[in-house]
């Protein structure tokens, strides 16, 4: 299967580098040249399922203002230069929650929006996390740690207070793979 | 939990209303002004997992430009204006492959980039899909539909063949509620 050429690619818009849109010149697979491709680049991030020894999942409950709603996702966050997944993974849970891990596994990494926008996520799985530490505030974010039970979980799920892509996406990816394996390694 | 109040937004950028970004002067919840505060919305759209009544899975293989590699995923689409979700759902799995069902499920429906991105998915399940048609040809995309065991798609994903966020979504959505409820109604 044929990819596609980049003939040119102009930037027209970008924020801090958190947000970049570009257009490119395309040639087709068959020829044909598409003058306005656009492409949106977003930083690549992390999620992570961090459980207890109890089996309780750590959530936060936040306010979230690309949807205007309040909401509870997993822990996580956006890879800083020089940062390596897992490191991400490991600082954001530490920062967002006070709580640790020395049981990491990655459920896998994925694209959101195959064809215009560009961002990885990758899906970890931390066992046996405790807390060492009070949770750092958040520069702009407003927002309360809770620990869920799996029932809880998906009672959340059905009433509406989990609707981020990115949380249910590891949510069922840990469910599936552990499922398979019962023993992470 | 307080919500931000949006003092005034403008439109900085639109591609054809299928991308669009604003930037909006945020008064937080403890009162603090930001002036620069980058929203981004991209159109609403389905993803589906339709099984044949030999619990094949039906999805394509393309080439993403977004990624710039070939990669497998399901059938899906963009919800044009006035469309219900399921209507894209059916609209979008006939175009695609060929396939029809009268067996439709809604998985969920859930938000991509909760914090700067607007985008809702929403995630059905076809069962006992059958072919009914050709599939219709794509304006740019070179595609081949294939139907794939649960084995194949496991080894997909494990190869890195598949690394949509929506298809792994979809697809563990799958997984766990079919697991859950047995016999989808």
């Amino acid at each position: 299967m044929k990819h596609w050429k980049v003939i040119n690619e102009k930037e027209v818009f970008n924020v801090k580098k958190r947000l970049t849109v570009s257009v490119q010149k395309i040639k087709l697979h068959d020829g044909r040249i598409i003058d306005d491709y656009y492409q949106v680049r977003l930083p690549s991030s992390v999620i992570t399922v961090a459980r207890t020894k109890k089996k309780d999942i750590l959530m936060s409950r936040q306010y979230f203002h690309g949807f205007k709603k309040v909401s509870i996702v997993l822990p996580g966050g956006i890879i800083e230069k020089g940062e390596k997944p897992l490191q991400t993974a490991k600082r954001e849970l530490l920062e967002e929650t006070g709580y640790s891990s020395d049981d990491w596994q990655l459920l896998g990494s994925f694209v959101t929006h195959v064809h215009q926008v560009c961002s990885k996520v990758h899906f970890f799985f931390a066992d046996n996390a405790k807390q060492i530490a009070k949770p750092l505030s958040n520069d702009l974010e407003d927002m309360e740690i809770i620990l869920m039970t799996e029932k809880e979980i998906i009672n959340a799920i059905k009433n509406e207070d989990i609707i981020s892509m990115g949380t249910i996406t590891a949510l069922t990816l840990a469910k599936v793979i552990l499922y398979h394996k019962p023993k992470p390694v």
